[in-house]
């Protein structure tokens, strides 16, 4: 961040009075800018004893599977988030069950959460970000090849619980391999003609 | 937003290429300027039969009972978000005993997160942000007084489910009672001099 988004002039990274970390405050309309975490918000959706994953059409982790999951937008719930990136990604639709996992990714400012539910049809699809959408089997599951740690999470979770047909809702921190002082590359910016977001959910954690 | 805060230039409200819906986008240097959803982490800190209240000491619901919550901030996980608060507002340390409540409020664009948890200590104090820092037993609650209403509904969940002993995690959308197509009045920027962001938990949402 380099100038204010309110008045255009330049901003300082400064502890403003009262506060105990660094912001960037405008140096002439004095608006602090907060910068905080963002929410993913995905599915894990069920058919019988197979969970539909995504192939994605774009970086990061092109060709790599993945649960559909996306950045949770203004306007709308954490639930609808999930549904929304379920059609999005695989044009599924699905009957949630439940919030079953909540990740948080400090090192990258992300949390992310996945809804249990069963897909109501079988007439999904490859949307625009995925080259493919398929049922898979926990034989089956391509563990080698996916995309996000909270994917591979998450799943094995569902296996696991799936034996006692008890799905109670799990809480985990990532914290990066390098430790907790490690700190992703600045992200490029987002501008017209990428593909999507550089930041995409689990990028730079591995 | 009226400025691009990578260049400083004009941005416009378009919907970028491949995009679905508005973006602050820069006329100069294409920066796409997304806007997300914010997390407020929190906690139910309990001791014996007793709940740990605050009463604010800043805007808004200024002298109202709220149990320690705020805006998860960038480098930590949601628990650590909710123990800092804990820790800011009332001095407090918990013994954290899980998620317990998640909260999505839509219309201003929040998720709100409750950890239960017992106090590991009894030498709680006010902190900068309350007037005064108290245990309450179930019939002592300031229900007439309390600052949020997820606060209401985390507590009301809590006696009911200290019946049975079994505290699921729970989750809940909270629509404005004027329907969802209701937005809140624009809140004012941050400077410096505010006592505090004006969209805290809750604010606007009655």
């Amino acid at each position: 961040m380099n100038y204010c988004s309110h008045c255009g002039e330049k901003v300082t990274l400064i502890v403003p009075p009262g506060d105990d970390r660094e912001r960037y405050v405008c140096s002439s309309c004095e608006t602090i800018h907060y910068s905080n975490p963002r929410i993913i918000a995905g599915c894990l959706p069920i058919h019988e004893d197979k969970v539909l994953l995504c192939r994605r059409a774009i970086e990061p982790r092109y060709d790599k599977w993945t649960l559909p999951a996306g950045f949770m937008e203004n306007g709308e719930t954490t639930e609808e988030g999930a549904l929304r990136e379920a059609w999005e990604e695989a044009r599924a639709k699905i009957d949630v069950e439940g919030l079953y996992t909540l990740f948080s990714l400090p090192q990258i400012n992300q949390v992310h959460l996945f809804y249990r539910g069963h897909l109501s049809a079988l007439d999904f699809e490859p949307g625009p970000e995925s080259l493919e959408v398929r049922l898979f089997t926990e034989e089956e599951i391509p563990w080698d090849d996916l995309a996000f740690m909270v994917v591979g999470k998450t799943l094995k979770h569902y296996f696991a619980d799936r034996q006692s047909g008890h799905f109670p809702m799990r809480s985990e921190d990532l914290v990066h391999p390098k430790g907790r002082d490690w700190k992703p590359p600045k992200p490029a910016r987002y501008t017209l003609g990428n593909t999507g977001p550089v930041d995409e959910p689990g990028d730079k954690k591995s």
